[in-house]
């Protein structure tokens, strides 16, 4: 195929008519596609059949450590689901803080506590007049969100095929007193699916940051989301990492089983190091007397161990694998080589992400609402909804099944092109 | 029995040889009995089996809206729970907002929400030189702990038969903006079992607060939760109330069923004007994207309706009961007439106050601790751990056995007694 920038003024205005009539074509199936969140289809939660059936009322509810766990207690959870994350997370119990259905609620409260108290001492950021986070981009709307509530002005980084661009992170950090935090997703990133380089993980592991309270946040959401049993990233564990480059306290890690067993009734955790655990238990102490034990007790004796978990993700992953081939194919079928887009195949994850032409996600995105298919808001994967390239689009194969992911990809590529076509036909 | 105050220092010096001698005798026991807190005994929590059988693998998990409660989504709770927590709070399920296995994790979260970000479009509580709550005491050590942890100055209110004093509560309120709060527990009072009159609920109601963000934090912690089939108290609905009196965001209600079901995996529930509801749901929506929807189902069908949670609570009271009225009656036969302690017999909730001679609560509860009897800390029911009588104790009868408590509150009045004796003999 010819690029699309190479195309006569003619060619172009004929190639728009045959889209336009493709279009409504398309559109006059009248589908309804949900492509917009990271949200596993019904049958794929199928895949957790059993897991209501571990506990029932014939069951012993004491805890391996002899607390029952239908009662009050245990701040920080259960030794046997502590022991579950951190071999889920690659790293030892004595990191974990168990917290509820959802890690995104766990970053919540850790920015929350920042905010109000302060990180170990420090001048809570509520009383500073200036806070600041890196955001590499594109990156996750919520965790955007949450920087947003709490007025942290945001600063973009860019990302590359090895991870965020550690030149320009280590120059921020390392000189900028107000800069106390950074969003990372390290594996799989949401959503270009991108895997930090080891050198990526040691370079953030020894920044020397001019904030005392500077903490990476470092959401591991796809620690075990592979789409391949022959192809999968491991990435470095990055609390080992920050411990050998003497920066122990340096980060936040979170995980949980949303995407592993049910996506509303999962456990959550965070791993760091025993003195930020003390700090932030401190605090967790006055907010609850202890998360859902039975759950987690549920979830440590369904899954067992890390080889427990891994069975488990290679059945999700024959559900999402068909879901980014078909994308992929026609993706790759109809605009490889039209120079108006490009995008990364993934290894694991949610997400494929989606680079158009500046100036063209806006439209393309609401050309396929138009049409039936919901994306996520072009912008979403930037702070403030602001890509300033209005390039980026997230797509989100794991909601529909694999043939109407076909169908959803199809009218995509419609748009890209329509829109692509009438960007160039303006210019 | 002659009151101690009557004694001669002869017969008090008498008596302390006999209660020193009784003393050593019970502490030889080795006893190890908790009256700490307020916890359900584990044979107590086999009252609510079947609820782990309610949802299995073969189970239809949607909810009666349609919603999939294993997938994410969902912010404020499936409706069939709702409907129950709000039948169970006496109002209406448009009023109420489902959140975690806690309410007080609740409450701490609407607390912090106005300290970041004020409530609806008020200054935010941190930027205020100075926020004040109204405390009624003695209270709940974990109310008090979330005001002071964020910094709040907090009042004392001397309680009596009916509430809190309403003529220092209006008095406070309607005059000083830097009064925005008061922690209420309105039906068998934590820890006196007082229930508030209809007439101090009215004048709650009818406040004509200085602060336009004042507000009641009403913790209905033991709303169903009565000692007695034949006499049961009913106090009247806030929010009814409040809407009465042209107040109708004045109030934030909450509950939970962790007395009810499992108190580490219950389900718990704010009840608040649609205002409130509005503002709080803008916060939680970058908080959470739901929470367990799997228990909010599971408790929706064990429980069913009003008449469920009625039938279940008596099942719990036949446990509750005996203890109550074996401790009731230790400290009636043991202590009545000496003078040296008052009390109120509870119709419902979780706990006995035992009022004793001033400055004699610190020397009583380490007296038990010698002997093996641990006691809720004194002075934890107020405000800074600051009781200025050093008389109040909290006594809770809920976890050990009759015949435990029995025995503990054996070793209780003696220690009351001996301690005011050696009171009487250094006065």
């Amino acid at each position: 195929m010819k690029a699309y920038s190479e195309l006569s003024r003619e060619e172009l205005m004929e190639l728009r008519e045959q889209l336009l009539a493709a279009y409504e074509e398309k559109k006059a199936l009248g589908l309804n596609l949900d492509m917009s969140r990271g949200k596993p289809s019904p049958t794929q939660l199928g895949v957790s059949v059993g897991l209501m059936d571990v506990i029932n009322s014939d069951s012993d509810m004491k805890s391996e450590c002899g607390i029952d766990c239908r009662n009050y207690g245990c701040l920080d959870g259960i030794p046997e689901v502590k022991r579950l994350m951190a071999e889920m997370m690659g790293t030892t119990e004595d990191h974990i803080f168990i917290g509820g259905n959802a890690s995104l609620t766990l970053m919540f409260d850790t920015v929350s506590r920042a905010y109000t108290h302060g990180i170990m001492g420090e001048t809570p950021w509520c009383k500073l007049d200036k806070v600041k986070f890196l955001c590499p981009v594109p990156g996750y709307d919520r965790h955007f969100a949450i920087t947003e509530h709490f007025g942290i002005e945001m600063i973009n980084i860019p990302m590359s095929e090895t991870g965020p661009d550690m030149d320009m992170v280590e120059e921020l950090v390392n000189s900028d007193p107000t800069v106390k935090g950074i969003w990372c997703v390290p594996k799989y990133s949401n959503p270009q699916g991108i895997c930090y380089s080891d050198e990526t993980v040691r370079r953030f592991a020894n920044l020397r940051p001019a904030a005392k309270d500077f903490r990476i946040f470092w959401d591991n959401a796809y620690v075990i989301h592979h789409l391949y049993e022959d192809n999968q990233v491991e990435i470095l564990d990055i609390i080992g990492e920050c411990e050998k480059a003497g920066n122990p306290d340096m980060v936040f890690e979170f995980a949980s089983t949303s995407k592993v067993s049910f996506p509303g009734s999962g456990v959550s955790a965070m791993a760091t190091s025993h003195a930020n655990l003390e700090d932030a238990k401190k605090h967790y102490t006055i907010q609850t007397i202890g998360n859902d034990k039975v759950n987690q007790l549920r979830h440590a004796r369904y899954f067992k161990n890390l080889d427990g978990l891994k069975e488990h993700m290679k059945k999700h992953a024959d559900f999402m694998r068909p879901k980014f081939e078909t994308t992929l194919k026609v993706l790759e079928e109809e605009l490889d080589g039209l120079g108006i887009g490009s995008w990364i195949k993934p290894l694991g994850g949610y997400f494929i992400s989606f680079d158009a032409m500046e100036g063209c996600a806006k439209a393309i995105v609401a050309k396929c609402k138009e049409a039936g298919v919901i994306l996520t808001g072009a912008g979403a994967t930037f702070p403030y909804h602001n890509d300033p390239k209005d390039s980026n689009i997230r797509i989100a194969p794991s909601f529909p099944t694999p043939e109407e992911m076909h169908q959803a990809t199809e009218i995509f590529v419609l748009c890209v092109k329509l829109v692509s076509v009438q960007k160039l036909l303006e210019s």
